[in-house]
Formats: C-alpha cells, sequence, structure tokens
C-alpha cells in the first residue's frame, strides 16, 4: 500500500513534478543470468529475488520515483508458449513482482507501478472479450497487492492498447498507456497523435511511448501524441521510456528488426551524457514522466536525474557516487585523466566504436507482416530447422525487394 | 577458508584444467551506483555489501571459478588521497570484501583470491620499503581472512610488480601475477617476456596480463610472456584478464589514454560472440586461467564458460537462461528473429555502431610520462581550475607535436 | 548547327529513347587546374580551350548524347563579381563555349545544348525584367550559334527558373528546366510536383532535377515532380543530372552546406557501380534524358550507358576499354584479382573508406538564408577578415541552436 | 632532347631543389576511358595521344618538374598477354609516349624520364638474361628518343629491380629505382633499408618507393631507405612517389589486395589538404623528389608544389586558379561557405564518407604468394569460368583462416 506520506502518481504530475521512471528489467536480468532472452519471462520474481531486487534498488538509488513491477509478458497464454519449465503460473510471478516492488519502493520516495503489455492472443486474433479476459487475469493481483498505479505498455497496436485501458480503468487507479512506435505510428499506420486521443478517451489520465526506438525518436512520437491531444480538445499528462540504443536505422517495428537485436546491440548503448540531452528535451517538449527501457542501466536513470536536480531540486542518492559532468575525475592519478573533468569535454565528445570494421548503421529487416498474419499465430515449441530454412528464403526474398 | 572439497588454483591448473574468473568490479559498480570514477576506491564493501554480494553471485552463476576480493585501490595511502568521506580504513574495507567473497564462494565451486594492485606511493618513488610495507599490510587482512591465493595486478611497471610478488610470496599461499601492459611492454619498455621471467623469478606460479586492453591484444600480450618464460627454461601457468572493450587505437597506457575513457566507453562494448572468439582464443594460446576486468559482466563471463564448455565438460548454472548461440531465439514471437538463432549468424554480424556521426578510431591522450614525473604525484586535493587550464595548455601542445 | 543525320532532342524523347547526358564541367575542370573553386567561372572555354574540349569528348566517348556548353555562371553579373582578371566578357566566354561543344558534337551522336543558370541578380532582388534581360544577353550567342536545345538549370527558386523558361521558349528551340532541389521542395518551399506544373507551364518541355544532391535523392526528387505533373493532366519529359557524391545528411540546400564543400568531397564519390543502380532506378522512374553533374566523370558517365545499353541497343565507344562489371580483371596479373571480375562481387561490395578517424555523415551548415538575405546580396570584393570573423560567430550561434 | 636551359635531375637534386614528380597516368585515364583496368597497357599513346597529351599538360600545369613517359606495363610480353587487340608492338607505344612527354616537357620547366617496370617473365621465373632483354629492347627506345634520365618502378621483388637497375645505367643516363613495397620490405622479405643499399650498388642514383601504399606509409619506408643507405655508408637522393588512396588496412602486397581495388577506391581518394600533409612530411624526411601514383590527379600534384612553394620559391601556373587553402572560397556567393576560406578549418576537417552502410577499414585478400608461384604465371586466355570458380574456393579457404 501506498506510503501514506507519499504523493500518488496524478497528484505530482497535476502538481507540475518531474516523474523519473525506472529502467528495463528484462535486458538487464538478461545480462546479470536472470531472464532468457526469446522467451524473455519474468519467472525470476519466484526463483531469483535478490537479483530482481537488487535492480530495483539501483533504480530508486538513482532516482527513480516509480518501481515498475517486473511482471513483462507474465500473462499465461506468454507463459505456457514460452518455455516455461518450472510451471510457474502467472499469478505466482505476479504476486512475487508486486512483493519486491513494493519493499523496494518502501526504502525510498517511489510508488509502485503494476504492468501489463501486448498479449499473443492479440497478434494471433483472439477476440476482445479473450484478450481483455488475460488482462482482467494479471490486474486481479495488482488490486489484491494494491499498487498504486497501472501502466498499459509495449503495445504495436492501439486497438489492444485501448482495451487494455478499458480494463484498467475500472479499477478506480490511474492508468497510464505507453505504445511501442515512433513517429510513423501504429503497425496499423495510426498516427500518434490520433493513437493518444484513443487511449485518453478510452479512460487514460498519461498517455506516452515505452521502447522499440531510441530516446530522441521516442521524444518526437510523445510530441506527436501532445498535439494530437491538444488538438482534440482533451487533456493528459505526457510519458517516455525509450531504449538506451541509438536506433537511426530502425523501420516502423523498431529495434526488434535491426540485425543486431537482441544479442550485438552493445555498440549502440547510449552513454550518460547522451541521457542527458535526452532528458532535457523530453522535459523541454513538455514530457514529465520520464523514465527508460530495455538498456536502460542505473546509471542512465541517474542521468536524467542528474541533468532534472535544477527543475526536481534534489539529487538522487546515487549521485553521492557520482560527479556532475565527470568531476570525480579531478581525483584521478593520470593528469591528462583530471582535464576530462569537464561539462565541455563531455558534451562534445563523438565516442568512437573502436570497430573499424563495422558500418555505422545497418539494414533492419522488414516484413512488414503484423496482427492476424499466419506468420505471426504463436507456437508453444520451438521453431524447427525446416521452419528457420523456411525463414531464410523469405528473409532472402525481402532484402532483395528493397 | 577452502572448503576442503575443492581443489585449489594449482591444482587445478596443473591437472590442466581451464578456471574461468570473474568480471570487473570496479565499472560495474560505478554503473550500478556503487563506486565513484575518479577515485575509484571500495568502500561499497561496507556502505553497500548486498550490491557487492550480488555481483559476486552474478559472476559464480556465469561459470566464474574465482571470487576476487573487490579490494581494488584499497590500501591506506590511495583511500587517503581519493576523497574517502566516511574515514573508513583499508583494513575495514578489505575484511569486509574478503568475508562477501567468501560467502558467495562458498555457494559454489569458487576459490576466494586476494589482490593487491599499484600503489600511488610506487609512482611518487617512494622507497622499495616503503611500497612493501602497503602490500605488507594489505596482506595481513588476506592472510588473517584465510583467502585461497594472492593475486598481485595491475601493474604498469614490472619492478612494483616483483616487489609485490616478494612481499606476497612469503605467506605460503600460491601467487598470480598480472601487468596492465600490452605486446610493448612496460612503461618502461621491459618487453612481456622478460617481465614474466622477473615475476616468475620473483615468486609467482602464475603470470599474464590484466585491464588496459581488449582480449585478443591481451591475449598477443601473455603469447609474448610465455614464450619468454619457455625461452628462459623456467615454468608457470597463464592467466589473462582483458577489458570487455575493443581498443585498436590505444598506445602503450592502454584505455586510461582514450578520449572515451571512462565515460563514453559504450560503444566499444564487446559483444557475447566477440568474447566466444576471444575464449578460443586464449585457450589456443595455453592461457588457462581465463576471465575478464573493466567492462565484463556476467554474460560475457557466461560466455567464456559456453565457448569452453566442451573442454570444461560442464555449463555454467546460468546458461539455464541462455540459449548457446542465440538458440532461445527460437521461442521468439517474430519469425525474422526466430531466423537468428544460429551460430553462423551471430559469427558473421558486424554489429553497427547506430552513431553516423562518430569515427570508427579514437586519437588516445600520449603524454609519456610515467614513475617519478612530477605530474604524477598524487595530491590528496582535487584538481583546481588553475591546474585543468594548465592541462589543457600541455594536452594542446602533446597532441600538435604528434 | 544540327547534322541533320542526327534527331533533335524531342524527336528522341517522343521516341521513347534515352538520352544520356553528360557529366559536370566545373568540379572536372576544377582538379585540371582550369576553374577556379568560389568564382567557378568558365574562362577557360577562351584561355585553354584544348582542355575543355578533351573533357567535352570524353564525356562523348562515355556515351554522352549531349554536350552542354560549358557555360556556368557565364553571365556578365556573375563575371564581374568574381575576380575575372582577363576580362573577358560572357560573350566571349559563351561564343567560345559553343564553338568547341559544336566542335565535339560533331565528332558522334550527340546535341549541342546551350545553358542559362541562376543569377546573383535574382538573389539581390532584382526586378524581373532585370533578370529576364540577363538571361537575354546569354540566350543570342545561343541563338547566334545555333544550339540544338536549351537548358535552364541550377535554379534554387522555381520563380527564377519560370522567368528563365519564359525567356529561353521565345526561340523556338525546346526548352529544358532543372531545378537545384531535392524531395522537399524550392528555398520558398514550393514542392517538386508544383515546381515542374509551373515550369512544364511556364513552356518547358522536359523538367528535372540537377545538382545539390546524390543519384537517389535527385531521382525521387523527380519522380515527385513527374506525379505533380500528371496529376495536373499535363505531359513532359523528364531529365536528371545528380551529384556524383553520397549526400545523405544533406538538408534542402543540398551539398553546399555539408562542411566537406568544396574540397573534401572526395569520400563520397560514388563508384562506377552506384552509378549503375542509379541509371536504372531513373529508368524505372520513367526518366528518359539521364546524366551527370558535380562530380560525374567519364568513367560515371560510362556506366549510365553500360546499364542501359540493352535499352538503347548500342554500348558506348569508351566501352573498349572497359568490361562489364569488371570482366577485365580477367586479365590481371594476380589470380585474386581475377576472382573480381564478377557482377555480384562489385553489386555486393560496401566500400570502406580506409579513414577509421572519420565519420560516416557530417552536420550540414543551415543557416535558411534565401533570396533577398542580406547576407546574400553579391560583393564585388573578396570576403575581409572582419567579415569572416563576423560569419564564424554567426555560424556558431547557428550551429549551437541545432 | 633536354633543352639547354634546363638543368638535368641530378644537378636539381645536388642543388637541394625540390623537384615536383607528375600523377598516375594508368588509373587518370581508365576513368577518362583509354585504359582497360586488367590488362592495364598503354596503348592509348598511339590511338589517343591528345588524351595522354592533356595528362601530361594538366601535370606539368600542377607544377610537375618531371613528365614520366607513359609507358607502364609497354613490354611485348606483356602486351601479348594482355589483350592488345590492335597488334602494336611495344616500341611503337614507346616512341609515342616519348614523343609525347617530350612536346610537353619542353612547353615548361621539365625533364622528360623513361620508364620500366616488373615483368611478367620474372615472376614467371624466366632468367635474368630473358627478363634483362626485355628491360634493353625497351630502353633502346628511351634512348633513340633521348629522355633526360631513367626510372625502374614498380618493383615487388628487389632482385629484378636490380637487373634493371644494371641494364639502365649502362646508358650513362642517371636512373632512379623505385620498389612498390612498404615498410615490411619487398615480397620476399627483404626489409627497405637492404633493399636500399642494393639498389644504389647496382648503379641508382636515386632510390625510393612508388605505388601500392597510402603516402605516409610509402614515407615510411623511404626513411627506412635512407636510414639502410646512410648506416651502408653510401649516398643517394630519395623519391617518392605513392597512391592518392588510403591504404591503413593492407597488408604487404598492398592497395591490390583490398577488396576495393580497382574498382571501388573512391571513398579512399585524398583530399589535396591530405596531400599538403604529405608534403611536407616528405620534405622533413629528406626527400627531394616528390610525386605520386595511382589515384594523383593534376590538383593532387598542385598542393604538394603549393606546400613546398616556400621552399621552391614559385607557385605552380596551376594555382592561378587555385586559392592557397580554400581562399578562393572568399568569392562564393553564400557566407557560410565564405567561411570556409581559412587553413585551419581545411586542416582540422575529417571529411565524413557519406556512406553509413560502410565500414572504415576492409579485410584485404593475403595469399601470400609469389614470383614463381603456378598461380602466378601469366596466361595468354582470359581467366574462364571454371579457374573464377577455383579461385573462389582458394580465397574462401584464405579468408577463414585468417
Amino acid at each position: 500500500m501506498l506510503n501514506s506520506f507519499l504523493k500518488g502518481i496524478l497528484e505530482r504530475l497535476n502538481a507540475g513534478e518531474v516523474v523519473i521512471g525506472d529502467g528495463g528489467f528484462v535486458f538487464a536480468l538478461e545480462k546479470r543470468g536472470y531472464v532468457k532472452a526469446g522467451p524473455w519471462t519474468p519467472e525470476a520474481n519466484v526463483t531469483h529475488p535478490e537479483a530482481v531486487r537488487q535492480l530495483h534498488r539501483e533504480f530508486l538509488r538513482a532516482g527513480a520515483n516509480v518501481m515498475q513491477t517486473f511482471t513483462f509478458y507474465a500473462s499465461d497464454d506468454k507463459l505456457e508458449n514460452r518455455g516455461n519449465d518450472l510451471q510457474l503460473t502467472g499469478r505466482q510471478i505476479n504476486e512475487a513482482a508486486c512483493d519486491i516492488a513494493r519493499e523496494v519502493a518502501n526504502e525510498g520516495d517511489a510508488l509502485v507501478a503494476g504492468g501489463v503489455s501486448q498479449t499473443p492472443s492479440y497478434l494471433s486474433c483472439k477476440s476482445e472479450s479473450e484478450v481483455k479476459a488475460i488482462f482482467k487475469k494479471q490486474l486481479d493481483v495488482f488490486v489484491q497487492k494494491d499498487v498504486d498505479f497501472l501502466i498499459a505498455e509495449y503495445f504495436e497496436h492501439v486497438e489492444e492498447a485501448e482495451w487494455a485501458v478499458q480494463v484498467l480503468q475500472t479499477t478506480g487507479k490511474p492508468v497510464a498507456a505507453c505504445l511501442c512506435i515512433g513517429p510513423e505510428g501504429d503497425l496499423n499506420g495510426v498516427s500518434p497523435g490520433d493513437c493518444a486521443v484513443r487511449l485518453v478517451k478510452a479512460g487514460a489520465e498519461i498517455v506516452g511511448i515505452n521502447c522499440h526506438f531510441d530516446p530522441m525518436t521516442c521524444v518526437k512520437a510523445v510530441k506527436l501524441m501532445k498535439e494530437g491531444v491538444e488538438r482534440a480538445g482533451l487533456k493528459a499528462h505526457y510519458m517516455v521510456q525509450p531504449l538506451a540504443y541509438h536506433t537511426p536505422d530502425c523501420n516502423c517495428q523498431g529495434f526488434i528488426d535491426l540485425p543486431e537485436f537482441p544479442f550485438a546491440l552493445e555498440p549502440r548503448i547510449l552513454t550518460r551524457w547522451d541521457m542527458h540531452k535526452y532528458a532535457r528535451e523530453a522535459y523541454n517538449t513538455g514530457i514529465r514522466y520520464i523514465g527508460g527501457c530495455c538498456g536502460f542501466e542505473a546509471y542512465h536513470i541517474r542521468a536524467l536525474a542528474e541533468e532534472l536536480a535544477p527543475e526536481r531540486g534534489l539529487m538522487p542518492s546515487g549521485s553521492e557516487k557520482h560527479g556532475m559532468w565527470g568531476s570525480g575525475l579531478e581525483m584521478h592519478t593520470k593528469p591528462w585523466v583530471r582535464a576530462r573533468s569537464r561539462r565541455e569535454y563531455w558534451e562534445k565528445l563523438q565516442p568512437a566504436s573502436g570497430r573499424p570494421s563495422c558500418a555505422s548503421l545497418s539494414v533492419p529487416d522488414g516484413w512488414g507482416v503484423t496482427k492476424g498474419h499466419a506468420d505471426l499465430i504463436q507456437h508453444k515449441e520451438a521453431t524447427s530447422v525446416h521452419e528457420i530454412q523456411q525463414l531464410l528464403e523469405i528473409q532472402k526474398k525481402a532484402k532483395v525487394s528493397t
């Protein structure tokens, strides 16, 4: 339950405060050894709670005001599809996730947000009531555990997000809704502005973008959402939780389609200085809930909190271990490294890749298939060798026709 | 104390086993918010033991057979120089570090190694007896806490490393010694082969390289060490614990001199697939103690353990969350991502940087100053604005004369 | 006068033939030492006719069907502004240019085209009648020398191009009109489609794009022109004469604004294989007059002619010294070079820059000033040191505000 | 015959003058349509003398003091191997080349140099007397046409170069000898220093490097030659005529082995500003005969002459069309382009490639075969499809084993 001394999410945003979100759990815990890339499911809440708790603590210390429950893809239809050997139910996982998030949130000034995201059932063309039933099942846990607010996030189709919002808002808790789309709109081509209007009408108090694109691209898409909402004479708060990867070469489906996804994205990771620019741009665009998604680690979140420290009137506790703009280097052994303890140095630096055999941009895959396409019906089985062969053939043709 | 069921480091190496080292604590904990870049000192053992413990656990789970105590730069001469506000002593920090390392080592098949590294006193031209007294003071804790073996690492001058080995070997525990040099030799130009011979003669049973350069460069330097030792008719075991950053543009002082050090190294981070190549190359070179240093996270260590699984006869426990060569992607939602679940795909991929405004290589700083140079005498005070101005002047001239 | 055996430009285009244009004279002759970058004026027609004649011959041999008179910027208002030490008049220069073009055209199957381009007077807000008088003066020479058709090219503002077309079409000779704009339209934001409609209505039989952008960008802009003309129920022929430089990072003012312009564009030069792709794309878009502008050398034009040899039914005479798709390498000394004598090899090759310290993309200057802005009023004097200082200040601000 | 007012090559070098060489004919004329890549033979002297003459004139105007006869690969054994459809003899071609070179040299302050280069016969293991007979045959023309001095250039094996020098020096004319090797030495591993000593002992008054590597690499190799000659107590003059391509990724066989050779080298072309650095570095190294080879165009040669104008006391005539360090831009229309009319601007600029899908460096082919290897025996026939298949197989293996 919400610490009575703490203000809720809407109170904060209504008061014009900046809310710092947390970073991505799936990618961070994959690197730490607790999440499997491919299924991406959050059994670690049950099997390795100390690892999940530690990551929450890092984000809290970095300045995050929200602890999102680590419940990504924890719907039963996803769990049974994706190699969940332990036969854990969505309920078990989600309960554990809520408990951990609340425990850490209570160690600081943070709210707990329960999250739902897009379902295999929707892509496989299940009906509205079937899809809504899946959200309802996840929601029951969040209500029982009394999270502070709800986030429907990572939706590629605004329709499914609307359904999720409609289910979530029945609880009376504040509802935020994020699509994982870019400025070109959702996978059916609905513009960010129109998407935002539909989400607000469905009951979302906060709308925005998460995942799939780099920070500046996401901010641009949220800007279009804001313009759409304002044009429609509606009101909303805005949030953004982008990737911590540079993705200038993405098409509309985002970083999934980059050849480097998900195991060779390293050269694209944003520096803390990139994060300063992102935080400032998001703030200037009128976004007040500013966080991160895949690729964000604690130091990225801390950079957001440090950039917006003047507006927020406080520094994150993690900054005790970080000099602003590299000032800690004043105590480095080597004098030429001490000479780097300056804002101007880091702001201007264009970091080299150390990879002279690599290009700057990739050609993304681009199949252009979306909801309802036979290729996207979920299997329970892993892909067979024969299927891989077929995929390579299709892919080859797709590249040639580009 | 060493679990009596476990074999010691020399037993393992003598038996021809592959020993997987752990990764770097300083950089990983800096990103997580527990270490300050610049001082780089390990007070977190005392202030945030759960964070240090969690990182140990991740490396253990990734397959590491050694838990190095997180005691980098924990000598009193460094601590008093570098903004240690809490007035913690080296003893307090090192005791806590030993306890944490032992606790986690006992959860698996791992040894505890106590480590010492180069001292400000040496660079400031203190005498042999003064420098040795500093090592002795650190060593007392390691003896009292009964670590399993000792590592003298991160030395730029072979002379100081010899002194460290001479102190460490008085304990009767196995001694490993690593320089942070490349194929060109130490900062006085002593070749890797000659360095290795001197370290072996000083009493080191294991010699090698850590930090400062990327994996392939370090392996090349260890190869030169091995050739030197063999040429001298001596015997040793070999270890390597490189950076997880690509550094083709480094000069002899390593990544410290890169303009990106330490806050913009992201584009240089190695992928897990780069680590496979490194592990294989190290193994083929005859190195049997293979680990990592700055930049290594758990998934990098796991990649080493996975590449050498055939030789080691086991997979790390963390591989329950990782399909070999991306096979977990067989369960990804999108078919074109499933098509990436193949070794050939990841082995051949040249990952793009997503940064078309950045170059591939940087021009490193290169002052060429070393031990005893006035510029390197340690201050207790942070660098003043005036000093920064002077540094920029010197640097400008250094770049021009290149 | 037109060789009576030759078909005129409209006869060819009406018959569906592909007309190959020539390449750029200004940049090629600058490299050869006969044109001064900055003024860019064509006094060489008078002072070094053999150099101009030789370049014409190279383009003819490469397959060009048009010899454009080398009369770029040869208007008296430009000549007096730009350091014309010899006091040559526009008339003298233009007469010599016509004679040389005709001499070489008569050596093969080529037409002579007289060209006019944008004037300093327009940018300085001179009146329509003043600007038209300048075109008329140039035109008198072309009429007297009986060129085969006329090209108004290199206009950034459609209005000035309309004025030029209105003057040129009074001669009864076929008139082509090219803007140097990209898909975003002219400097006042008039779309390519609308520009094309206005040019056709002004009397141009052929419309298109030349200079300022790379081939694929120019083809895209001509495509928009074509769509605009067709939407308006009009008819025209289409031409394109792009740069031979890759310019993905340009803004609306084209390559002038790239930091590399004009003395460091080398890494951007297209290969002959890039030209094959351009020729095919232009053809598929419905463009039938396909040539080049700055950066094009004879081998680039030959590549266009070779790619379209099946459609044209003939190879250029220069192909006697060029095996299709590198087949001449079958006679190279080294066998591994012989292995490159294949279309697949060159089509797929992504050529390295050999410049690991350089980025892929630049940030263009972008002042956004255009016709009538005080900064663009032409001086007769060279820029003073004081003015350069002012420029640097303005530029600094412009970069910061980006 | 040498104009009696002109000083010979040795007089100039003995007097400490800087001699500017000319640029490369083969690549320049290939682009202009007069040389076929693969055979690379110079029939154009006979078939298109005006094209050869024009290129000579451009180099003369750019400041070149030497007109090298365009006689590369014009030995009968090469001509009969390489698709010489016109059945021109080496004698016919070489006579024409001499006449053209003399005609243009007499238009300015230039000497004529006759050149011989490595023979297919040597690679095919013909005897010393057979190879020398080939040189003798070429030489007869040079003697008859009374060239001013002789250059033996483009030798990969010092032995063959020695044979050439021994033949050439029988004429009593000054002899220069250039290898196409890098700092690692000739293809048999003979160091540059040892190569130079052997060439001087064979009778060469001038020794150096041409072709195969970029300017800075060639200067470095000549430096090693100079050190070798001085160490041996001998005396010589030094020359360098490098590529105008950046080749940091070459192995010992030079740019032939780059995947981009010869049809996709464009991104590697040096700018005029790169040439300033090269000229200064060559001069500072003690080299006084400074010119260019493949890739050099007139503006590259002019940049050499402009950089060394203070030492030479004169500017090339071509500089009437070139402001030093871009000063001609003071007269550009756009003010932000006028702001580029400064040395500092161009010296610091790191030009972007405009190719974000391309890497910075390539992996060169590396077969490591050399003189006498069966793969290198010259065929008269072009490579068959079957041979190409075999080559691709061999190449695949070569790449894998790297």
